[in-house]
């Protein structure tokens, strides 16, 4: 389903060449209207990637009529000459496609600090526009792949209208956002104010949340592209809701599939006294490589916890902590709780609760687990 | 040579029972005066051990006649009772010195939230008091170690004064400080407001910039005790100098013996803004798992060097950063450099310098690598 879940789009995914081992790499998404309406949210990283210099410049002017998307290479440090590329990317799909290259964004996602090469690129455009298909995304979905072991796609809508969207990520997922590149398409009948709003209100309780490895990217993009094409104009909850549906159900997936991962760990801070300071707890517990590591040893090792905890400057006194690992307060009061041994973790998924006792607001990060073969993939060669 | 290096003092490390293993476990060094000044740094975690809230009362009162020490249990999280059985520690350790409980200083270390075996440890420190030796430095050494593998002494000093030092530590490694104890002693006559300002100026230089894991100890104790045995009075500059000399060593022994590293990485940041957006870029840096995995699988994948600067609001423009691994500068003005194959990275010490070109401000951070032996030491069991 993907990103031609939507009517008003088509898209195609095949092998350029740029993946020396000749797996599809690039990946082109077409908007055929009748809007052509876009918002975008980039990586908050001050070290940009080109095709995201880039594609900022296009989504200042709130449409977008094509996407085109490469893995095999990031682009990012590349200098003037990363960025000329990227530029000749989006003219050649310009004049492909017959449309202003002022209207198409770039993507890319792979190894940072190789120039791409644009020989093969640049052919393959011509190759994946005469391939477009409204049956397109799942293999545009599958050329954004990288280290990714499966694709990853999801699909929400209501009456007459849908929000589909493709994306990839395993390795460099942080806050802010995950390394990820993400398009989200809809037939909705809405403008591109009413796009960005909904796509902020998404990503900042989704993609934001999803912290795999601390790491943050220099490429990450996510884009919401409008065709118009359903006639029908959803009311803004009914939309905002099914845009986060979506991107909820690709961040779980993100999360699913990170590098090396055996746990998926969701951790819930309650009783913060704000959302801010709950994000926070959140982010640092989720950062914290003994903890993951712990968790990969199915070890209910609260003391972890706490000792991240300590490290933020959120409201909370240390005697009034708890923490609840599967349901078990092994924890109570900053100190020993439940029998640990009655923590089952046999399973993929683990919940850490944190309560703060400091206020009512809470977050929900996602994270996973720190396992030898996420060393193996990030150190037996160069991703 | 270790903490018995200085004149005045005694020191003993026995095996009181603590650990399971029979391992060498408790440690206790006296001063014999005619000084008894003492200056203390502990852990900036707001989650502290009760051992750590119990000494900085203690140094509160600038003298300190004895610590005791053990590992085998960190006595973290464990509520009134690990208070009660930190203050029971110092009273029997005063009954058995004849001194009193306010001037006996204790740090543990170990596995957060489980209480101390005090049926076992109490009967230790007359066990370790009736051992007290001027040669038993190496033992009380020994007797700290966790998951060390070796033990760790250094010893500096001037005409007629010594200072020497003992320290543990290998993982929960991080900044403000570095999961570690240490004691440092010294014969020189000097008093407590001397001691606490060379204490603060050589931490904040070599344990404050060692971080192995990003996790922050909820026990880090470092003391340093005058016995002023010697009768000589250095002149501040030269004591400052020897106290730093022993924390850096110190500092460097305990990157050295990091958990399951194989890779020792000094991070050197130059030209910044500031010396705090050096020590901050410095230790991002330090905390990027991928590329703690990339060093480890010997890549000189500066790409992770540079979206790890990306993500500090230090002084910098992304395309005037320069990075060199090993002396080659793989990354210029933002973009690549020179031929990333001409680094060689065969040895077990590598430098990254990050040439932030933003000013005339350096900082070094200490590191190591992300292998799976740190993976397995942390999750394989509780620590």
């Amino acid at each position: 389903m993907s990103v031609t879940a939507a009517k008003g789009f088509q898209a195609a995914g095949i092998a350029a060449g740029i993946k020396a081992n000749g797996n599809p790499d690039l990946a082109l998404v077409v908007n055929s209207g009748p809007r052509r309406a876009a918002a975008g949210v980039f990586t908050s990283n001050r070290v940009k990637a080109a095709p995201v210099l880039w594609s900022e410049q296009v989504l200042k002017g709130g449409a977008v009529t094509a996407v085109v998307l490469n893995s095999g290479g990031a682009n990012a440090c590349t200098g003037p000459q990363g960025f000329q590329d990227t530029h000749a990317t989006a003219e050649r799909a310009a004049e492909v496609l017959g449309h202003s290259a002022g209207e198409i964004a770039v993507a890319s996602t792979g190894l940072i600090g190789v120039l791409l090469p644009m020989d093969r690129l640049l052919p393959g455009i011509g190759q994946a526009a005469a391939e477009l298909s409204e049956h397109g995304g799942e293999k545009a979905a599958i050329a954004i792949k990288t280290t990714d072991t499966v694709h990853k796609t999801a699909v929400a809508g209501g009456a007459g209208w849908t929000v589909g969207g493709m994306a990839k990520g395993a390795g460099m997922l942080a806050p802010g956002l995950a390394t990820m590149l993400v398009v989200l398409t809809t037939d909705a009948d809405l403008d591109t104010p009413t796009l960005d709003k909904a796509l902020r209100d998404a990503t900042r309780v989704t993609f934001d949340r999803a912290d795999s490895d601390g790491c943050m990217s220099t490429n990450d993009t996510v884009l919401l592209l409008a065709s118009g094409a359903s006639g029908v104009v959803p009311g803004y909850d009914e939309f905002a809701d099914a845009v986060r549906t979506v991107c909820a159900d690709l961040a779980r997936q993100l999360i699913g599939d990170a590098e090396g991962a055996s746990k998926d760990i969701r951790i819930e801070v309650v009783n913060a006294a704000s959302e801010d300071e709950a994000v926070d707890v959140g982010r640092t517990i989720s950062r914290s490589n003994l903890l993951k590591c712990a968790i990969h040893g199915e070890d209910p090792n609260w003391g972890r916890v706490l000792s991240a905890i300590g490290t933020t400057s959120a409201a909370f006194e240390p005697d009034r902590l708890n923490v609840a690992i599967n349901g078990v307060w092994v924890c109570r009061n900053g100190s020993v709780g439940d029998d640990r041994d009655l923590v089952d973790m046999r399973f993929r998924e683990v919940v850490i609760t944190a309560d703060l006792a400091a206020g009512d607001a809470s977050a929900v990060i996602w994270t996973n687990d720190l396992t030898a073969d996420y060393v193996h993939e990030n150190s037996a060669y160069s991703s």
